[in-house]
């Protein structure tokens, strides 16, 4: 094994003791993400960090020794963001996991890199207060922070960009540095925090945040609905969204995905447009809102209204939606799914995805769709054989013709996901070679040897 | 008159004709703003762009010329943001003031950078939405962009980062960019709209924005709330918030700025701490908020709750609030206001009000307190005498002293206001000489030639 480790494993021991490690095993764990890329380069080293201190020294090392620097949290990007496409030194954040602070108080809370938003919830659970940004996989905070995440909460309670309030990063020069306060707003010079979320690990590590927490609702309460039509169910969405009803959660499924979920559950759920809702509110507040999106689901023509308040009705009732993912890779025995999202004006995202489904269709690929629908957010997931090369080849032009489709209507190539490697084309697309010019002389002046996570993002000037 | 004009005069009327001014009175009027600094340099020439266009031709041209470029708004910056240090071309974007668009469907608008938010409201009126972002002064949406602006209605509806989804700025190469989308959300690479909230006119001229509005409530309700002392009504506050009541305003006057209000309106107002609060909805989820404010408001000792929902009661109601600043002013005949604005976690709160109360009642400078509670930010205006050197520097003492207590205790040296000319070295303390050479080497790769209102927020290493 010793021929294997690199020549800066010694150095980096010497800083992490035995939390590095240059394994085949350790390096091929961290050398591949939720994408569909697979193994396509390999770290050299892994290190475990478990202080902002150690991260400074790694930092510094790799920076000396021109060795690429990739940020590793959950490993659940599903763009190739943690992919070590050069190769250098991967710095899994999973041991910064430390709770630092919860106030009451400020409902904030601050919390290394790597803790996870369910570890955070959990840590919550007796404090009356929660975080609500909820993308799905169990991330950790930083990586939440490194690709703007949001989720099915985003409608009601924002995306990290409104939930961040602060962050310590490990810059070029191997020092900490805290960015943005922990404050409920700002007007201190450029929001240098907001620069670090989305700018997914190219710009530095992310060592700690500081977020805003909410209160617990008093009361949630849950409904499904059905509708003739795809077009209906989007036009509640809309119409919820004018009439100011402050819903917390408004996902869409088409029918095919509810078809999915009957198969793999065993379930009958109508095959029909569903739009799962959740309410969160005082008891008055909420039978006001409740009785307001009933009536537009009505004048809809909704087909039916399924309602639960109780935790495990609610549960059952939005099985379907959970079970969506895993019903959808089922639904195709050996299948990968390519999973891609888009976010357009809302009054565009019944063409959006009307004309994506006819695509695909045609083509003959299978897919679902899963719509963070308030916001004009949405996922498809096509359903490839990994081994077959047309058919990635079919769902990667699927892909562009829906991203292209999102950007020519004023929407962009990424809502959620995070550009990564896979979307870099479509990022300059959507920005212009100008955009992408500006992007690069910020990255320059903030990592000027172009070594934290290369290749992501933006590339260098060839 | 001639002799005046420089030499790029001709060359700038060439481009916008006859909306260029190089006369003494209109470069005046444009070496002002509301801060207390008084003319303290002149720019050597005013444009009036109506288009992009013009925009694009001034900036390459000024930039040729090594020409500082200052945008001007409104000019109702507190902090010295568009005064022209440096001399200069004066971009004044008064006549870009067209409304270019409102979705409604989006509940998005889009305008010109000149247009004020009170321009903005009226043209919203008839379609049933409105864009919250109230700073007080009929700012315009560039330069409200431009200093990160907030105010009374940010506790529910938030800041301009929260509301901006795009925007298109004129870049140090006379062309134009769109920063952001009109989208929800979006994980595209760096937020570069958000890098331009809060840039000061220092990265570039803001040409175009595009908004998130809301609908208008169904119903609004007012109330005036008086307590024994400033700390039952800041505990009030924390407990609104973590109550999770969506109030829509909460304002704090102390007892003495209610006396001056009572001395310039010859009103009876009870002199006492006041909390001014506000609630949008309908009408069955305002009565549970009111309910549970009422609450909590008796609770914490609360003297008298005065209370109206017509549109002219509330106006009435909400009259000691709005003529705070006048009121103030009006208490020392000849005086001016040092107006200052600082950000702290709100469980700190209390202690930076107190004990800036009492040092500027031990150095004897009468001010005036208005806070926007529910966010941690606070405004001091302290009066002085304009022709006392002495006061002059006690109340910068006391600003001083004010905002490094803020910072120690976790906080920002600005809130709203934003940087200018006044607040670098308060900046310097707050991010530190590292955080300074960041936003530095930022500033340098977007405006290689530091022309873009020179001197403000950061300055170039000396």
């Amino acid at each position: 094994m010793f021929p294997m480790k690199p020549r800066i494993f010694d150095e980096l021991r010497a800083i992490v003791g035995g939390r590095c490690d240059a394994s085949e095993a350790v390096r091929l764990q961290h050398a591949q993400d939720e994408s569909s890329y697979g193994v396509i380069g390999m770290p050299d080293v892994v290190v475990f960090p478990e202080s902002i201190e150690e991260i400074e020294q790694v930092v510094r090392l790799a920076y000396e020794r021109d060795m690429p620097i990739i940020p590793f949290g959950a490993g659940s990007s599903v763009e190739g963001h943690v992919l070590p496409v050069r190769g250098g030194v991967t710095v899994s954040l999973t041991r910064m996991n430390q709770i630092l602070d919860i106030c009451a108080e400020d409902m904030t809370v601050t919390v290394q890199a790597g803790v996870t938003r369910k570890q955070l919830n959990a840590a919550l659970r007796d404090s009356g207060l929660f975080f609500p940004v909820d993308p799905g996989a169990d991330a950790t905070i930083g990586g939440m922070c490194a690709t703007s995440a949001s989720g099915t909460t985003t409608v009601r309670y924002g995306t990290m960009k409104e939930n961040v309030l602060a962050m310590v990063v490990v810059l070029a020069d191997g020092q900490a540095m805290e960015l943005g306060r922990g404050v409920r707003k700002s007007s201190a010079g450029y929001d240098l925090a907001k620069l670090f979320i989305g700018s997914e690990g190219t710009l530095g590590i992310i060592a700690s945040v500081t977020l805003r927490v909410h209160p617990l609702p008093n009361e949630v309460a849950a409904a499904v609905c059905t509708f003739q039509s795809l077009e209906d169910a989007v036009n509640v969405a809309i119409q919820v969204k004018q009439a100011g009803i402050a819903i917390a959660r408004m996902e869409l499924l088409n029918a095919e995905t509810i078809g999915m979920v009957n198969r793999y559950r065993k379930a009958d759920y109508v095959e029909a447009a569903t739009l799962f809702v959740e309410f969160h509110g005082r008891k008055e507040e909420l039978e006001c809102q409740v009785a307001e999106f009933r009536e537009i689901a009505t004048d809809n023509r909704c087909l039916g209204f399924d309602w639960a308040t109780r935790p495990e009705d609610r549960t059952k009732l939005w099985e379907a939606r959970h079970h969506a993912y895993f019903a959808a890779i089922q639904s195709r025995p050996g299948a990968r799914a390519i999973s891609t999202d888009v976010c357009v004006p809302i009054s565009k995202l019944l063409e959006v995805i009307l004309e994506s489904e006819n695509d695909a269709r045609q083509v003959g690929i299978p897919y679902f769709l899963v719509g963070h629908v308030g916001d004009g957010n949405f996922h498809f997931g096509y359903l490839i054989d990994p081994a077959s090369h047309a058919e990635r080849l079919a769902a990667e032009r699927l892909n562009e013709a829906m991203v292209y489709r999102a950007i020519r209507l004023g929407g962009t190539c990424s809502g959620e996901h995070g550009i990564g490697l896979h979307k870099k084309e479509f990022l300059r697309r959507q920005v212009g070679d100008r955009g992408i010019d500006l992007m690069r002389a910020i990255k320059k002046a903030v990592d000027p040897k172009w070594l934290f996570n290369p290749m992501k993002v933006v590339d260098p000037q060839t």
